[in-house]
């Protein structure tokens, strides 16, 4: 499995009932998901343009509970790219099973001066870059 | 508008763009929960049943950035009860103009000694309380 | 005893032995000394001028561990005025009994344009309303 | 430089000033202390005969503000040894510069069944493999 993020869950990360709580997993992702970014695109020059990430849906499966002392592996991968929004499927994988435990569709647009940017030209060639 | 939850935001709920958080929202989300749940049903008593609470889908809606100093409303309603699982409808307002800000399907089943139970009998009576 | 910030403890304030993580106790003190802030001086106003609190040091103390369900009273006062610091006295009591579980001295500085600003004149005005 | 824990600071990790939040380093330093206790110490072990950390105190120096981008090396090291508690010495640095950014003395007692215990015999050898 390829993946850019391994997480030890360690007693922060858990909740009252001893697993990892439901915010967190949304720490991972977008852990995940910067991790992704940087390494595929100019987020430096993307600033500059005033071109910013913004998540508008999250969908969240929480399959498994997963306590304190596993390692958990996140992957990140471009679904689909819409009009104005982009879809990434991000799994949470426990390291020594290789079982599915959490898995997400977040849905963000590229906000820039004027709203949502079109998924056209330059935009849309750095998008697919993280196929 | 009817609530149990009021959150005034500050600097340590936004992330570098000065505004709430995804994650953060989860917490806002669960605060209400609870505050909804502790209302209606006797947490204690299912406590010692052996009966939890584990959610296992959450669809949520960023639908405008909130920046640090305004005031969150939250609130949570029965949106459907299925044969082993429960579907609450969660909103936030922004208090000042009623925006609705973001929004979240929250699913959850309640897990006893052999797994999630049925929605019948005694605990059916108790989630119809949450209408 | 008076306070502004009263906080239910909930299942994701808490970590792997049921107990408020340490790190929110810091998310607790920081509510509680916005609450203060925003009570006393016009924060806005300091916004304008570039003036803002950087915190420099905490010292604090964890006395009892305290279990999800209970209810926190947080409390903040002026400890004493440096030459360019100050101290706050924060301090978090169980409301049922009225024990003191955690309590810390949190020194900050005014940070304007050119560091960190004398206590004198006007800030000194403005900070002695925090007794 | 020696460390078991580097942090990529993220948007997440970052308060409205931009900065990595004071609560924030809580957590890095909790991920370190129990990379070190891991790495050194059959927790496994302790958790079978009732042994659980306690953080008693937490002093820690904000140094200088940690925007998103940068990378943070987290190192721990024993202190000194008391008659009940450990002291441990925390620092977290910038990657780039090696510069000291923020840094903690950590107080713990290990709990046992009839409170914390002293440092002695079995347990002392324990945490002497922590220097």
């Amino acid at each position: 499995m390829e993946y850019l993020t391994e997480i030890k869950v360690r007693g922060y990360h858990a909740d009252f009932y001893g697993h990892v709580n439901n915010a967190r997993y949304l720490e991972f992702f977008e852990e995940d998901r910067w991790a992704l970014l940087e390494s595929k695109i100019d987020l430096k020059k993307w600033a500059r343009e005033g071109l910013v990430f913004l998540v508008v849906n999250i969908n969240v499966n929480y399959r498994a509970a997963v306590p304190v002392g596993e390692t958990l592996l996140v992957t990140t991968r471009l679904e689909r790219i819409g009009n104005k929004s982009v879809v990434l499927k991000q799994d949470i994988f426990l390291k020594r099973t290789e079982e599915l435990v959490t898995d997400a569709l977040v849905t963000f647009v590229i906000g820039g001066k004027d709203g949502a940017v079109l998924m056209e030209g330059d935009i849309l060639k750095e998008i697919e870059k993280l196929r």
